[in-house]
């Protein structure tokens, strides 16, 4: 059999794996829980026993293996190194260099999740064929990931990609995780565009679709209901996409990629979502009319291990 | 003797050039004007004269020179076609190749000024020794450059780095030369910083230093003044660190260079200036501590030939 490699996409929740052919054909995906009791400490030695198990089930050998990449929820300095994974309880780590060694010292490559994402939808979804690439994930949080010549822009200080923390309303009166206020994230994000559309209900007394739902309303609803027409609906994603278009904005007139990658839950709005973010990213990038376009992911939830799995190609 | 490289700086007013020993010791620089007559058409050869002349003055051989880096003011696509140089009244050309041409088809590289300057301080600047850097400079514009791994982000569309056309201000209502509204460069350029304080000595009729200045007022006097305490210079000056200092988060938060470089003739201020772009740069990016720090800019008129130099190595 021909050489493989592992992509890992570690979560809160569950951890997703897959087994890649090199020119990045998925053989096999799996998931296990992530065991977060005692700080997660159980993760890493978890994983290597189902990579250990899933390879001798495929009757692969580790030496088949070229390497194991691996996206984590939080910040990656360049050398590997942890500080902090809120989601997990992780602090000051190597969990590569750890996995690795539970491994027969098989080449384990670590980065962000987000970051990881992006690459995965660079090497075989809504960005496959381009070099230079900007996503943004929007799920509960929003999330960045930047690719330049095919490689992650990770940062020096595991910060590259962090487009969901960019300031973009002053007049934000609540903090966000990160400590700021306006982040593009608190207007973005599922959690944001809920936000934004409960705001607007109570200012905005007038009909509207949304109220049907009561307090089960969620992001959803609030992008379904701006497809229909409903007048205070439409005003929340338009919000929402001006907010965005400017991020973009920002992105191309930092890093001027071919094109901008929408992922994340919130992106299942798919064309529609495109458009008004599109509207407002040309409103905000009036310099050159030639500059990256906005394009769908494709790879859903799969984006993180096949991101992490190029990593080590 | 040993292999040399040259470095152009091709600016409206002058061309600047210099030879560069490949570990980056200056050996000689100089200056001709830019003919601006007939589109700028005599620029090229008369860059191609200078180099011929200067070189046999100096006893170097063509081939002893490895290339020519060439930085122009406009955008120039990754192969080195500029659509248009508004300054020189360049249009659909490739100037490198031309240069090229002239002088035995050595290789010579192109880039953008702001990009080139960027580069420079990155090889013997106030980044020295650095890998990661985003350079603004503040001139009568703002311009941009980003570094990663010691190479020009240069965008897809010569957009790359173009960080005096983010949008920042929703209230502008002048327009900006590329035609938005609200740009960085409308703000913190010495052209900004002088518009901002006729606008504030106007709406403001209290007491200021400025005002003994008349019609004379420079963006300098409005920096001496700020420097003095005078309590509009330092209103305007707060305004002006505002804007520079989210403008530094974004590029933290995408790019997380290990170091901002502050060049252009404003930052003649000196550490008064990184002093207050500090302040609000640290406010906007409340989520780590740990994230690239300001410095100033060292090779001042002299960055462009530096780094078009170190282009070619």
């Amino acid at each position: 059999m021909g050489k493989i490699c592992i992509g890992i996409d570690v979560g809160g929740t569950s951890v997703k794996l897959g087994i890649f052919t090199t020119d990045g054909k998925l053989i096999k995906k799996w998931e296990i829980i992530t065991r977060k009791a005692l700080n997660s400490q159980n993760v890493i030695p978890d994983i290597a026993k189902s990579v250990r198990d899933e390879l001798a089930f495929l009757e692969y050998k580790l030496d088949e293996v070229i390497g194991i990449g691996m996206g984590v929820p939080g910040p990656v300095l360049p050398n590997g190194y942890v500080e902090v994974c809120v989601n997990l309880g992780w602090r000051d780590m190597f969990p590569g260099r750890e996995l690795s060694a539970l491994l027969d010292d098989i080449k384990v490559e670590l980065a962000n999740d987000a970051n990881v994402a992006a690459l995965g939808e660079t090497w075989q979804g809504g960005a496959k064929g381009y070099s230079d690439v900007i996503m943004i994930t929007l799920g509960t949080g929003v999330g960045g990931g930047i690719i330049i010549d095919k490689k992650i822009v990770a940062g020096r200080h595991g910060l590259g990609g962090e487009i969901g923390h960019i300031h973009v309303r002053d007049s934000e009166k609540e903090y966000c995780n990160c400590g700021g206020r306006g982040c593009l994230e608190q207007i973005a994000s599922a959690t944001g565009i809920l936000h934004e559309a409960v705001t607007m209900l109570k200012l905005d007394a007038s009909d509207s679709l949304m109220r049907k739902f009561g307090d089960d309303l969620t992001a959803k609803d609030v992008l379904d209901c701006a497809k229909l027409g409903d007048i205070i609906a439409v005003k929340v994603m338009d919000t929402v996409a001006r907010y965005l278009g400017v991020a973009l904005s920002y992105g191309a007139m930092m890093v001027d990629p071919e094109v901008f990658v929408i992922g994340g839950g919130v992106s299942k709005a798919g064309q529609y979502l495109v458009d008004i973010i599109d509207k407002y990213y040309d409103y905000y990038t009036p310099i050159s009319k030639n500059r990256g376009k906005v394009v769908l992911a494709k790879l859903g939830n799969d984006a993180g291990i096949y991101g992490a799995a190029c990593i080590v190609l």
